[in-house]
């Protein structure tokens, strides 16, 4: 197949370390590159294996979830592969099924709104409960014979706990709120038990052999400053201790050019910036202690060829060459983005890598 | 009506001033407060209405639209009206039609994806095709009889165009930054055509006897600050000035602390503030130059009372009684607000004003 042969040809010497010493600040050879939902519906060869399976049952069968895992590596040459899975799956085990409702996104059978849904959910073990993502990592690991690292991923506790109390996607998060500021103590029973489990499920990835770890708080940007430190930087900071320190962390959410500081105090060796942000204001907004991740607009990806590399050769300017820095979206991969596009900051990325080199 | 007699009987000497005052940075009696969406579906009053007439008929029928847009007035107290209509009216005569399906919010019947799309709308006179609107405009003002002045508002370019190429609401507006990347002449004839038209409108509703104006920029937080400078700035000039300077204009969008020096640079008497940026933050973000209005969580509303005054108190200091601030959510009241909670804010924002004059 073309595109494997294509994305195994880019292979250079030293790639599979690149996004790893990135995220510890060491120098690389060229900035890493990968995409948030590089493996999604704008793959051909995704879309091929959703059409005869569902989402959950990818997810939860670990040779489809590491064949798509490993699509994007292979059509891509991206610096790294991130496990195909859902946010969602440590709720079922928690005790808050859902399913997915056709263009609609997930929907929670029973949202948990009180206390005392809070106090039904019940603490499981991630080793057990979700063994089949973690043979994913396994034999995704097998199967990447060390090209590139393997990212592992969880939600963090104000993402997860969002979807579970407003039963699905949400613009207002005002179900969410209301209980944060109704309740606290159930805000923080809720925060606190979502923190243990995806810090013990970072953890069991990264034993299974995942060598990076990423944390979704995707929507925490909807809390401002004061709410974040009281209702969520506890229960992450939790949540990083629980994880282990095993390997690199990026912590990553959207709308947060206000909480940047607070998310690096809660965690974290990479810090990721949406789009909303310049790189380098956002890099001053974390700090010296921690790399950054981002942080290009993934419409950019939807418009010409020539706009499109001018922005990702701003990104790159922002960055400056600074050891730490790992190339990416501001968000996910759009469904509707070329995937000619795609390679093109790929290879755009690893050119200038390449030119830097040139002319070092 | 026990809300009536309770809305008129706060009224005092110099409040039907205070919020012009305020927006002309003019020292004032007591902080004005109003909310975005204080006539809306937490008020039983507006229920009742809604239960026997759809939204977009109330919206074009004078007596309905005042009927609706007095309610806040008497049963809250508060220092302005604020016109009772939907962003998107001006949307129909343009030539896209819409309906609002049952709980999914506005649908487009027919997208504006293609040039020829954009080719396709009409220029129109909002004397004309909206004259309901400025019918209502009429009404509130004879029946408020100059106790609170009445606000008018439109859509800004950027979000008027995101639901006409959407197609309704969206959270990524990928169809939108597609044809703005795309196809940027085709752009800038759309925005250039819907900065005319709300331009007009505006300039049409302060001729009608709105005292102020708002300009819902809501979802211009999507962009970055090049893009808004671009795509966005050049059009929100052009509709200030067309609107005419009649009037104070308040500039308001959410998700907007990266843009605030820009969207004061487009335009605007006051600047409006969600509430992720701190309130004194935002105003130096913004400069001398202007007011700003908000900037209280709208789920805050939603908390208990005591926590809820706090944080009006937050707002409160960090305006630090300096003229130009307009006190007001950070967005629209949510739909599951309670009323006395409401109250209870517009109720503290006067009494800090008393308490003030008490120690002054």
């Amino acid at each position: 197949m073309g595109a494997e042969r294509l994305g195994y040809h880019r292979q250079r010497v030293g790639k599979s370390d690149r996004f790893l010493r990135a995220c510890r600040r060491q120098p690389v050879d060229g900035t890493p590159v990968w995409f948030m939902r590089q493996a999604g519906r704008y793959l051909g060869e995704y879309r091929a294996v959703r059409e005869r399976h569902g989402l959950l049952e990818i997810c939860r069968t670990p040779e489809l979830a590491a064949e798509v895992t490993l699509q994007p590596v292979r059509a891509l040459g991206v610096d790294a592969a991130i496990l195909f899975s859902d946010l969602l799956l440590p709720l079922e085990p928690l005790g808050v099924p859902f399913h997915f409702a056709e263009g609609e996104g997930p929907v929670i059978d029973a949202p948990v709104r009180s206390p005392a849904d809070v106090d039904r959910l019940r603490r499981f073990d991630p080793r057990e409960e979700l063994r089949s993502v973690l043979e994913t990592i396994r034999l995704v690991r097998r199967e990447l014979e060390g090209k590139v690292p393997l990212i592992g991923f969880a939600g963090a506790p104000f993402t997860l706990a969002s979807y579970a109390v407003e039963g699905g996607r949400s613009t207002t998060f005002a179900a969410t709120k209301a209980l944060m500021y109704g309740d606290p103590p159930a805000w923080h029973r809720l925060a606190g038990l979502l923190a243990e489990v995806a810090g013990d499920y970072l953890r069991a990835q990264a034993e299974a052999g995942a060598q990076a770890l990423q944390v979704f708080d995707s929507w925490v940007g909807a809390l401002d400053a004061a709410d974040y430190r009281e209702f969520v930087l506890p229960h992450v900071k939790a949540l990083f201790a629980r994880a282990g320190g095993l390997v690199p962390v990026v912590h990553f959410g959207t709308g947060t050019a206000h909480l940047l500081a607070l998310q690096r105090e809660a965690g974290g060796d990479v810090i990721g910036l949406d789009w909303r942000v310049p790189l380098d204001e956002g890099w001053r907004a974390v700090g010296d202690g921690a790399g950054v991740q981002g942080n290009l607009d993934p419409a950019a990806l939807l418009g010409p060829r020539a706009r499109l590399l001018s922005r990702v050769d701003e990104v790159m300017a922002r960055a400056g060459g600074r050891p730490g820095h790992v190339f990416n979206l501001g968000h996910g991969i759009l469904p509707t983005t070329p995937v000619d596009n795609v390679k093109a900051v790929v290879d755009h990325v690893h050119d200038h890598a390449a030119r830097r080199a040139g002319s070092g």
